[in-house]
């Protein structure tokens, strides 16, 4: 059994979000077996349990990950993460992967794939509300499949926004105001907010937008508004009901899951997408297993790891 | 974070039966969380995923365990398992322990616990159907639970049921049909088979008996006739009633969940238990997440481990 502490250092984006894009596919053909995350709740946080197996990959095993808000202020970050793969042929554990960087990294390469086919143009203006880890995540992974002429961010802190756009100056990154971020061609937002900081009026038709940051009921980030003006596309209908930006409207009755226009794995199939450059995109993400397997999978391959002793 | 590679090695049989009793009680105070068991399904075999939290012993954490029956072919177990504990105050995983033999015992505890409470008197003829891991698991927790006057011992292989007498020799074991190992006071049954071994002729009044072996969907051991004679009790109404000695009968039509006389956390607090001598009572095991954290918990205090980098 093999553990690897680093398991992201030095991987290759291209290469990630053509894996999570190959995931995404498959979870659109229906060939993959991923059942619903299980929470487990302490007093402080969470953690939750996602089982899954990828068969045209040849591989299955289970992220374990928490959300703990209150842990930077003793200096743990809020979400911590481990995945163990299980061999399918014999059932042994064969790896143990570090995955706090790499839970990032594919939910970043997630952003990028519903970028790629949802964006109504190649080279985009980027809007960025929250300039944390997932967002360099999702700007890294996007980098490599859109040509971004300029980045737009907002942070609730300044200091960081403008220590965002120091690590983006290449990419004509400046800090904004949220309704002038939101003015742009591909709006990301990462926050953990449990209110809309998106206004439907400063959206502008054609705009595609990676809603990232809701991944547990009461959390979301956008005027229920724009959700019904615009061609919603989810990760998992199950999840993004559960837990994703569409979960509160749905809650008070604004919003409902019929409307749901697909499934990125639908869209990277072709079956399901944009249909004119005028039209409004969503893509509600909540984070799926087989997204950290498929990570896992290319991790394993180019990663230095410690062998265990088992069985 | 630690790796523990043999946390069964050293273990005290009379302190892990306590923290199996314990976390028993737990349960049957409605004070665990312990969501149903997901299982992931290969060609081969299957995984499944048991995340579980005891508040009053501050442990959480999940365990993963595979069944690939072809396994021994290959010179592995059929069943491996790994059990991460999570810190409930900052969701860090606080440690992976190599938990195959210590599934063993902490089944070994349940049975001990359930013997311990259901059978009509403290020194019993043990018979034993099945010679393997867990029925060895399964006398050496109930000898310190109960005085052993006589093992008698069923095995499909004669071999195995001489090797398991060598073993025992100190408590009178000797190998026998079927019909005579079922005349007892504690009857123990290990196997894997999917049709029922013992009949119900053959149990005599004030029998308790330990179903330990059925854990699937279609697995059995018991003559049917046996539950609706006897008073069962089970681990988890949800797990018994989907895979445990109860299920293939349910499915059958010939036995029905609301005659389940109680869990065994109940007997562990008193509400529920064996009413006189001559009644046959059941223990219908299947496996608990929260077992495997209580000898986790305990394991961890008194096993060597190795520290891995995380975060």
């Amino acid at each position: 059994m093999h553990y690897y502490p680093n398991p992201a250092e030095g991987l290759d984006i291209p290469a990630v979000n053509d894996a999570i894009e190959e995931a995404f596919a498959e979870h659109g053909r229906g060939k993959v077996q991923m059942p619903p995350k299980v929470y487990i709740t302490f007093d402080h946080g969470d953690f939750r349990t996602m089982p899954a197996y990828i068969p045209s990959l040849d591989i299955g095993g289970v992220k374990i990950v928490n959300v703990h808000p209150g842990n930077p202020s003793s200096g743990l970050p809020t979400v911590m993460a481990l995945t163990v793969i299980i061999s399918p042929e014999t059932g042994i554990p064969e790896a143990i992967l570090n995955a706090t960087s790499l839970t990032d990294l594919r939910t970043g390469a997630a952003g990028a794939v519903a970028a790629k086919y949802l964006c109504s143009r190649k080279t985009v203006t980027l809007g960025m509300v929250g300039s944390g880890r997932q967002a360099r995540a999702q700007v890294d992974a996007i980098a490599a499949e859109l040509s971004i002429s300029e980045i737009r961010v907002w942070s609730r802190t300044e200091r960081n926004a403008h220590a965002f756009c120091k690590r983006y100056k290449d990419h004509e990154c400046r800090s904004m105001s949220l309704e002038r971020v939101a003015d742009c061609d591909l709006l990301v937002t990462t926050t953990p907010s449990r209110e809309p900081l998106i206004r439907d009026a400063w959206i502008r038709d054609g705009t595609h937008i990676n809603a990232i940051g809701a991944d547990a009921p009461g959390k979301q980030e956008l005027d229920p508004a724009i959700l019904t003006r615009a061609t919603v596309f989810i990760d998992d209908p199950a999840q993004a009901v559960h837990s994703g930006e569409i979960n509160v409207p749905i809650r008070d009755g604004i919003y409902t899951a019929d409307r749901i226009a697909g499934t990125l794995g639908e869209v990277v199939l072709g079956k399901k997408g944009r249909t004119n450059d005028r039209e409004i995109t969503v893509f509600d993400s909540t984070g799926l297993a087989i997204q950290d397997l498929a990570i896992a999978e290319i991790a394993m391959k180019s990663g230095n790891f410690i062998n265990l002793r088992f069985p």
